[in-house]
């Protein structure tokens, strides 16, 4: 009985870990006893999540809340082992609602893949962006692209020539899913099309040739977008800052300048002028049933703080906020969003599943969500350093033990 | 009771955690019903993992082996909820294995940090670079940054200055801790020796200034190194790949060129000169207790192909294959792998804990598997999509739910 | 006297000169006797291209060719003080005109701005960002651009948001000219209207606002491109390389591979994918009266390379070559290009001044011929390089003065 | 009798170029009487400068000044066809004259060649790597490296491996040359002794592996530096801010932050952090005979400014600004430094020829200027855009000709 196939075999998801367990052991000379497996759904990974399942790893989920954003309340779920991610986090949400809450705003939706086509020549590479990008000529890719799916729908197509090479980027919207698969679906009938008839000569060389771009850091994801585009920001008067952060705007603005802009600039980032969005990302990311290996590109963010003076009156002293996050990448339909556990995260937000009237609606608030938590994560940890304690910080809270530094 | 000390108020934390569940229910109007939280050790989290704890999200764990490296054979954790991620894993490693093996190297080790400092006068910054670089100032700064910990040793100090910021870019080894807090703390050391001597006009804005650079896609890692820099390779033969992979070596390299490479080049990629590998990083990483929201740059990785034609008898064809991560950040000890499943992965690799006689040595082979599983996953996509067959095995294996696609 | 309006004082630009250069030499104590400020026609460049004028320097210009593009022969000038680097390019040309010549095809073509605007809030500049990309907004603004000149035509905007900042990145056909003047005239008128009816809370902070993105490397360029968009393409039997490059099309294309993708790749480049590009670039820029600054962005370049095996009767080996070059920013009206050493260079090429029929035909003309010198200078540069030759060839050449290596 | 060996067969060079110029007019049925070719010292480009020559593009020289700078005056000769350019250069030095003048510092110096290497595979390829990196070995790599030169001193050297690829980055000092062909010679030698003794197995593929990194945008010179590192500054009072630049340091300030740091992140740049760098870099390098090709990582800069509040009384307010610049790549030996006019604006700075006692120092101080020419031009452009009357400006001063826009 081969060992990758033994749910099928004994019918039995559970016993077929526990024989696979056993065989583990018997092959590497170590009983992975501590591992957990029991009380977990195996029927619902079976030839969808995961294969050669031995166990699970348990990842506690916290809350950080409540975030306030565009008048709405959210207890946001995050799944990390990452000591004192979820307490900044919601010391940032505090700070946030107190300032009367933050503003989130939809910039753009839409997935992309491009896959790579060979042609005999540079010159009918050329031809090819020539015809696809012609107005009249899209119109006929996106038929051919939207007849593949109730919700994918072409809206862009563009052409980057590299000598023979083409690499054609289709962006469509894809209804709450996260929208991979629909995609690839799409692009493949188009470019059936187009070998069938005016490109004889083109060969597809792989569906996704890296100008997607999925899972990398790319300037084109940074600049044209990916996923959800979405930018988040707030107000905080002085006092707030004071009471809730224990810095100042001055300060907290000077950091951000020397760190999120210099340094990164400095480093030589492309889309990192941050202090640490992965973290929040990955955190939802995994808590929600999104695909964390996606985290690459979702992170991409720039945060901007500015320090409004106080007027003549000595009033209005504050910290203006923002995050821009051009390429999040995420879903409410498809992939683990259909998990219980990560379902149960879903629904918290009131996003699980598709949205009844508006497709992506469900998707593109919890896009918003995702940016409204960076934003609460950015004002913490960049008031942590400003003040100095992030150190402090750790140790008070950490008496047990030693917890990673938060990323920053 | 404030709802955030609820543990330390009852001392007792699965009953904390159904508190807070009731608490959220009743703020958010949902029921957080089927996010599990029985059955898990939440001691071990308190106060060093995660806070607000409302329960867990349980991440299905397969193995992909066994990959055979530098003579061992390793059969590798992965925890993911992508379908097919394992299963193509395990493919790559057994086309390794049926070539002989595969072959990863240590290039360099070291963790960074790099405090942004603020200075009168652009050339007192850059009297600050002059002087902590010249030889006899290092040997200070490093016997400051030593006495720190028992295992953290100063290895270098660069310092890069813009205007009047200074941000001193410190790399050490850690032992077989990822090491973002021992650095941290030896940072700290030598500033404050720094300040209380020769620069006494040097204000520490912040202890990271983004030059580190931790959690952000930045050109500085993929130079210079960060964590464990290795480079993995293999050399399998065309019969193996014809039979194990349904491709050719030509086929194979011809992607990869036109994918890994011009594709990337052509999407402004930095460090982003692969297929998926942050799938494969991102997967081991969760297993085994690494911080995910690292992933972003422990998945920088350029994958070469090059098929070696058949000599005169015809004999000898053969794909050449190597993956070269320059910034793979992993430990065996603290943060989340002290957990017990985590370490449980650990175990199944033999890594867990310090190694015994060679600080270091657990977190460089962890580095090392985790290249070895990125080659292997390489070459597995490679192969499937200069096959043309993705979408095909996706829909023979994914008969229950439609899974997204592998990140290509 | 103010020595800077020498000139309309005296209304004689030569003595004007001369008497500066009695005040240079006065105020620094070094007379510019070895200086040349005689023989030159002052009148063309007063009030046009430099002020405070004591001299010129004379590049020497040769040519290079003769260069077969698209069935026509150009003799290229190219204006340098940097010694074999017209020899290489011609040997480069001599190699294409022996393999039957190349094709260079324009991709795209459009000069662009973007001005840097500030709004109230992020949430207005996103406003911002869905009036202006709205097909029907659209229109308005094109017709208020096109109506500031008789060659200007609108042809694109896109807004990029970054918390309450937006850039909008105007692309425009310019006719003939390198057009930066044009387009920002047209982009002025723009935002006038804007802030006259819909967005009166609009602040104009800069006219640009690096999103152009004029002298500066970026990625925006490199994929969205910037002026003129070309590949050029030639494909090299086997016994030309031999013969005249002194190399193999194995050789050159392993070189290619190693240096221009793979070292590019390691060095985070973004555009840099090449071996010399900027030399060429530089050169003819100089010679035909185009901004040198700009070859920074000018130089953008991938060269691929492949070596083609020969067939089953051992017949057809050769050596296939590109380069795709997204932002070639040259005119043929405006700038440099009326003072009469430069527009002598582009009557050489055939396309000084305005296209009569075709506005902006001679401008995509020599940007071709500016992809077909890269062309053939990356060639020979990438043939010298793999033959080992390249430091004996300039010994050789060389026997006055040690000149700089060719620049690689 | 060959058109590109006129000079040597005829003796007598103007001759041997005025019968080019008739080959020239026959085969190409367009006279270059417009080209000056008369009144030109032929024999000092001849074999070190230009081949195929047939006249001369005379470019206008001006000069800015006086640039206070180190307590030095300096008149910053400037070759450039770009209108207001030179002017608008004067009127930034005016204004930090005004403020008491600016303060320039080097950072690094050393010029880098980093050839590429093939090995058997990537063990070996890292073996090379930890071989030439041990500090016991570098001192056998320098003592054949710094045998070559009188000047050549290597000063580290750091192999990046990909694959079985090694790319050692070379780097020393080359006194007042710019050195590429000094660290050519030397690095040739190291190869040649480590082939011959511990690295038989190596293949040396081309000379030079783009991770040099010569004339190509790219993120190892912005981070490791190349050529001349330089940081200037100034501070300049608010009310000399107002009366010679017509705007507020609020006003630049806020224009510099919103341009030159988030706008260029948000294009994706790599270095390119300032509003127009190059165009002062190219128009001193045409000037002092650099070579112009390498003004693409030359102006690598960012620029930083602050808006000073005035103290309790009201007084102090001010605007500070800094560029840095790591990579300025400049020689006053070599190249074109030794054709008289270009020499003559070398002497002009008082940089000609090799320092007497400090080799380098001529160098560093023509880098030192450079940086300081950018600071002026800087603060002018931003200044002028500020205060919204760049267009302004140019009508009033180009009476004559439209000229092109001040690059920004």
């Amino acid at each position: 009985m081969p060992v990758h196939s033994l749910e099928a075999a004994l019918g039995d998801c559970e016993r077929a870990v526990r024989l696979r367990r056993s065989w583990l052991e018997s092959t590497t000379g170590v009983a992975p006893t501590t591992l957990p497996y029991q009380h977990f759904d195996y029927e619902s990974v079976l030839g969808a999540c995961a294969e050669m399942v031995v166990g699970y790893v348990p990842l506690p989920v916290g809350v950080a809340g409540p975030l306030l954003l565009n008048g709405r309340e959210f207890q946001v779920p995050m799944a990390t082992v990452e000591g004192c991610l979820i307490a900044s986090t919601k010391r940032g949400c505090k700070a946030i609602a107190e300032s009367g809450g933050a503003t989130a705003t939809l910039l753009q939706q839409g997935m992309t893949r491009a896959p790579v086509l060979l042609f005999p020549s540079a010159a009918r590479a050329a031809a090819f962006k020539k015809w696809l990008e012609a107005p009249e000529h899209f119109a006929t890719a996106k038929s051919a692209f939207d007849a593949t799916s109730r919700f994918a729908r072409l809206s862009s197509a563009r052409v980057t020539v590299a000598g023979r090479y083409a690499y054609a980027r289709f962006a469509c919207t894809t209804g709450d899913a996260m929208g991979m698969n629909m995609v690839s679906k799409g692009v493949t009938a188009v470019l059936d099309a187009l070998q069938a008839s005016e490109f004889g000569d083109m060969q597809l060389l792989g569906l996704s040739g890296n100008l997607c771009s999925d899972k990398k850091p790319a300037a084109v994801n940074w600049i044209e977008g990916r996923g959800c585009s979405v930018v988040a920001e707030a107000t905080l008067p002085a006092d707030v800052v004071s009471r809730v952060l224990k810095t100042t705007p001055e300060a907290a603005a000077q950091l951000n300048t020397a760190k999120n802009l210099v340094g990164s600039a400095m480093a030589g980032t492309s889309g990192g002028f941050n202090a640490h969005a992965s973290n929040i990302v990955t955190a939802v990311f995994l808590a929600t049933g999104q695909d964390a290996a996606q985290n690459v590109e979702s992170s991409n963010c720039i945060t901007l703080m500015e320090a409004v003076p106080p007027d003549a009156d000595g009033n209005g002293a504050a910290l203006r906020i923002s995050v821009t996050m051009p390429s999040i990448e995420v879903g409410t339909v498809g992939g683990g969003t259909h998990l219980k556990p990560q379902k149960a995260c879903l629904e918290l937000l009131g996003v699980a599943g598709a949205a009844a009237d508006a497709p992506g609606a469900n998707a593109a608030t919890l896009a918003m969500v995702v940016a409204g938590a960076v934003l609460a994560g950015e004002l913490s940890l960049i008031a942590a350093l400003s003040a100095g304690h992030l150190m402090r910080a750790h140790m008070q809270l950490n008496r047990k033990a030693p917890p990673k530094a938060n990323g920053v």
